[in-house]
Parts: structure tokens; sequence; C-alpha cells
């Protein structure tokens, strides 16, 4: 079964540590020989970027994940399935084009030149949420756009409440200078609409559904309520389906299905479980929290209670192009929060998560692996 | 001649790479054997803790320092010059305090736990501005101030332009959960003012002074002025003082001196030249640079330019404690931009920056280093 999709994780973290937030850079396995990607939020940015390609230099390393828990390392196995495909750094069309760059130079061809060309290729950012953790990487990282020998726009884009955001509260001229208004036109910013589909220009294959979602509430005594964004990425081409999401957590207890749900009935109703590749969802903390110590996340028995809730939606709709037990629903899980605890909290997640479905429809149909940074899954 | 200071560099860059951006992690050389320090910015924070504390187990990687240009390491003695005296990683009493703290414990005492124990000790934020490579990554460290077992509040401070704005776009339940506000009081917001001595809580000997600085326009049409902060830290036991910079330009063209030349007026007037152990300030980019391009910052010229006025001040008042030319005065400099070059652009500067200070009264009065994440400077 051939891949339609190549996602390299940028970062996946949901702090508190810095330096490794949220960022899936993706491409399509079909597209045109170039260097061209996409990213879904840019909690990170060019700092992992040099790290994947100084990390192909050492092989040494290459199957160890940075864990500083139980460990310093620990094996790329603890974090990822062995069902599921994928390969150190990036995607074998990105480290073919930053070849086809070295040889073209006669000059030095650096880490830092080949990280630029890849910055330089992320054409589109899908922000999921206005959170620092979600956007610190790319703010940091923008006025390389302007870089003369690499000269190329980027559009932004993200649900109305994400795009104001990042206007009113970051381009602003105080917390960074404002890019959107600078008269360059080199960054573009473009309101998505809940529920409507988009075609990426960049990838016309591609059309992508944004989803708004919940994501607790305020701080303050207001309790204003916080919303995230779930994309649903269809190929045209091959049919085949991803799903990445930011922070989100249950709908309602009161049972309204209304926010995360529609994801699943789009899903149930639209795409042929033969052609979800994979979904990309937070589970940021063991079940050991209590649900008011989540603040709009998910730990792991709600996220097996929303996986069963999507595979009974598609039970109810004949789908004969897949057999869940031959060929399981792949789930990578991000934005564990890095807290105290003795064993690192990503493989506490796993081993609930895996744990947990063993009691439920899920068993033998889902796989569950961690987003690790420095990876490209192939789905 | 005894130190007063101990610097340890968490990040220096200017971007636009991300991850390693301003944060000086500071404490006294003298005081009682704790773990506390403040820090100036926090443009990186408990991943570059953590990066220091892996760095200590492993001796080949503790002096080379990632570079990514001409080559992917480069050495230490490149960036430093060899008068100036550091140690790799953070100060011997951080350390000492660490290995008490795992002697104490049955438990396992991981990187993690560390890297924690490091970052609740820093009780003091100083920010010079609200740019998000100055803040971003104290902001995503925030929840870790609530861990239940490491429990200890912070402060915050900055001139008002600076905490003005962290409240109004960043701890405002939009761009992060508003943790000024949540009732709790374990982040608390505190006004500093232009040019009046502040007395810090956790180190009652310093009088920490700030003064606003110019740091360009913004980059709307309105083009708005956007200001900085130099801190000056005086040591009332030992009399003895370091200059922390933020993002700086020169005073207008027009010749008025009412920025930074009001921070070299201070110094030449108050603090001995014997008692001026350091002066980290910053230098973003090379000569090659127009000033037109330099958008609010300093290149080598602008920088030496500014030191002679500084020498030359001092000139004029009689310094009986030091002799320059046996005991030159440390310039460190920060927040060089991480363009593309064929090579380091640390580098470049440092070598445009001693070249130039040949041709001045700065001539062997003054070494100039780079502020290089990972390691402590003792001033």
């Amino acid at each position: 079964m051939s891949a339609s999709f190549e996602i390299t994780v940028l970062g996946a973290s949901g702090g508190p540590w810095d330096g490794t937030t949220q960022c899936f850079m993706i491409h399509p396995t079909s597209s045109a020989i170039d260097i061209s990607s996409v990213c879904v939020d840019g909690g990170v940015g060019v700092s992992s970027i040099l790290q994947i390609l100084s990390k192909s230099n050492h092989p040494e390393r290459q199957n160890e994940i940075e864990s500083y828990y139980e460990s310093e390392f620990e094996p790329i196995s603890k974090y990822v399935d062995d069902r599921m495909p994928f390969r150190v750094g990036f995607s074998k069309k990105i480290m073919d084009q930053l070849e086809l760059g070295r040889n073209s130079k006669s000059q030095i061809y650096s880490l830092s030149t080949m990280a630029t060309r890849v910055f330089q290729g992320i054409e589109e950012y899908y922000f999921t949420h206005p959170h620092m953790d979600h956007i610190n990487g790319f703010i940091i990282n923008s006025p390389m756009i302007y870089d003369p020998e690499y000269n190329a726009s980027k559009n932004l884009y993200g649900l109305s409440f994400t795009m104001e955001a990042l206007k009113k509260h970051i381009f602003n001229d105080i917390a960074w200078p404002n890019l959107l208004n600078d008269g360059t036109d080199m960054i573009k910013a473009n309101n998505l609409k809940n529920g409507v589909r988009h075609i990426s220009k960049l990838f016309p294959q591609w059309k992508i559904i944004p989803f708004k979602v919940s994501h607790g509430i305020g701080a303050t005594k207001a309790k204003e309520k916080i919303y995230s964004t779930v994309y649903v990425i269809v190929d045209n081409i091959t049919n085949d389906c991803i799903v990445v999401g930011g922070d989100v957590e249950r709908d309602p207890a009161d049972g309204s299905k209304i926010y995360l749900d529609k994801v699943w009935q789009y899903l149930a109703y639209k795409i042929p479980l033969g052609h979800l590749k994979g979904i990309f969802i937070e589970c940021s903390s063991p079940n050991s929290l209590k649900d008011e110590q989540l603040y709009g996340h998910m730990s792991p028995k709600h996220l097996v209670e929303e996986l069963d809730r999507l595979l009974e939606l598609y039970s109810t709709i004949p789908d004969r192009t897949r057999d869940l037990s031959k060929q399981p629903l792949k789930i990578l899980i991000t934005h564990v929060k890095m807290i105290t605890s003795l064993r690192d909290p990503r493989l506490i997640i796993l081993d609930e998560l895996r744990d947990m479905s063993k009691e439920t429809k899920l068993e033998d149909k889902v796989i569950f692996s961690m987003a690790v940074p420095g990876y490209t899954f192939s789905l």
C-alpha cells in the first residue's frame, strides 16, 4: 500500500519545555520534484531543521530519542510502533533536492544553507490556534523570508480567531514587527472558514478542511472559551486522507456533539476507512491527572473514548476497502506535556493508550505511536 | 581579581533561527549557597538548561560550538577571548547544588528533574523588550511554575512599555493563558522606571537600573518608535557592575544623546572603571549591511563608536583603580543575526570589531568575545 503523505515532525511537545513544540512539515508523496512543503503549526522551525540535518551526519544518533527522564536517550522503538512506516530525518524527496542543490553549487553548501532552503520551501502555514507554543518558531524565523538569496513569500492560514490574534497580538509592531503590513506582501494572512474546504495553492491536489474544536477556557474569572482547529487533508489524486490536530478537548459533557465529533462525522461520512491513512491527535497528560487539571486537553481515557466513537460511526457505514484487523488505523500522539515525572510522560501515555484500547472495540484495530521530532512518517 | 557575577548564557542569538534567542541567567558569586538566579530576557529556557546539563555528561562536546556554517562545529576559542574567565556549563555553585539534591534523594535524579530545579531557581526575570525572541522561552515554560513539587513564584520586571505589552498581547487568554490574573499570584508583573534603581528581592545586594533605549521603528507606514532596555546591575557588596542590554541602536543622528548615551554617562559618572566588570551588548549584523538594513540594531562600526564614546567619557574623570592596558574592559557580543552567509556571522562580527578597534582609542583597552550559549562567564 503506497503512501500519499510524508509528514516530518519538527516538534510535537505541548511544553512546558520550550524548543520542540508542535510543528508538522507535510508534502504529498506524489508531488513534483521540488523542496516544497506546508506546515501545520509553527511551534518550532529552523532550529529543528538544523538539528535534523545535523543528525543525518551522525548515524550513531539516529535511532535514539532525547528523553531526559529515566535515561538521557531512549530507543526510537519505544515511541513508534514497528508497523508504522518512518525514516530518520527528512523525506527522501527533500534530501534528494538538497543533494541536487549541493551538486549545482560551487560554493560551500553548509547545514545553514540547507536549512534555509528547507525553510524557504515551506510556502504555506496552517495554524491550529494562536497559543505561543504553536506559533513562536515561525514568528522568530519570519525575517528569513526576506533573505535576498531565497526570496519566497509565505501564505498563512487559519480560522478567523487564529488569524485575528496573529494580527492583533503578534504582528503588531509591539510583540513583533508588523510584517503583514510592511508593504512587501511577502507574508499574507488568509482566513479559512470552519468546515469549508480550502484548496492548497502549493499542492492543488489537496483539499484542506479546518474544523473548529474546543480547547478549554481562559485562566481569568471571565472563563472565556478557547478554540483550536483540527485539519483534515484530502489528496484528490489518491483520495487518501490524514487528520492533523492542534490542542483539543472532548465535546461538552452534556452530550452535545458540536466540535470534535464533527471531525469524526466528516470522516465517517466522507472518507472511506481504507483512505484514512492516519490521525495526528493530542493526548497531553496521563490518566493520573483529574479532568479539571487537563485545561482543555485530553488524557488517554478521553482519546480512547473518542476513537471508539469514530469507529462506531464508521461501523454504521459499510466500508469494503479495509479490514482494520489487517490494516490497523494509525494514531500519532502529539502535544504531550513534559511534566515532572520519573518516567518519560510520552511512554506513560503510550502504555495507557495501548492498555485501555484492549478493553474496547479499538483492540487490534488501532496502533498508537508517538510523533517524535526528527522523523518522517509515510502515510 | 575575584569575580562578582556569574553569567550563564542560555541563549544569545538575534534570530532568525529560533531556539537559542537571548536569555542570560545571572547570580552573584558571593550569594548564599542555593540555586537562585535571575534572568535578563527569556528568549529560551528549559530547553537550553537541558542541553547544558546534557553536555556536562559529554566531555567530548564541551569545547565545541554549534556553528552550522563552514563547519558543523567550531572550537570555543574562536568565539571567546583567552583572557575571558569562563567555564563550560553552569556555575560551580549551581552544579554543587544539583549534586547536593542528587545525594539527598533516593529516587532517580534525572536531567529532567535537574532542569526543573534550575528553572525554579530563576525567581526574577528582567525583560528588555517584548519582542518574541526575548520572551518566548519563558512564556512556554511558565506552566512549570505551578509544578506542585517545585512550587515557586516568579517576579517579572520591565519598563512599562514591556510590561504593558506582556499583559495586553501575551498573557491575555488569547496568545497565552492569562497567568498574571489566574487568582494564584504565582507570576507577578512589576513595572520599573527608566533610570530609577530597583533593589532585587532575591539578591538584595543588587541594585538594578533600567535604561530605556531606542530600537528602531515599526514596519508599517506609521513608523512608530520601538524601545528596548539596557540593565546596569551593581553589586553593593563588591561595588562591581555589569551591563546587560537587549536590542539597541545608536542615538539619533542629530547628536541628541538621549538613550544609549545615558547608559554611558551613568557608568562614567557613577561606576569607577575598575568596577565595570563587563558589558553584554548587541551587535546584530556585520559592517556589510547598510544602516537602513539594521532595523534598530548595531553593526561593528556603530558599537566601536559607542565604546569609544564611553572611554572618552571615562577619560574626563580620573580613575585610579584600573589601567585598561593591563585589565582590558570585557565586551560580550549578543544578538547576532544568523543570516545566510558562508562564514558564521558571529566570527565575521568579532573580526570586524577587533580590526576596527585597532584604529581607535579602544586598542589594547577592550577585549571582545561572543556570548555563546552553554558557558558561564565570571565577571
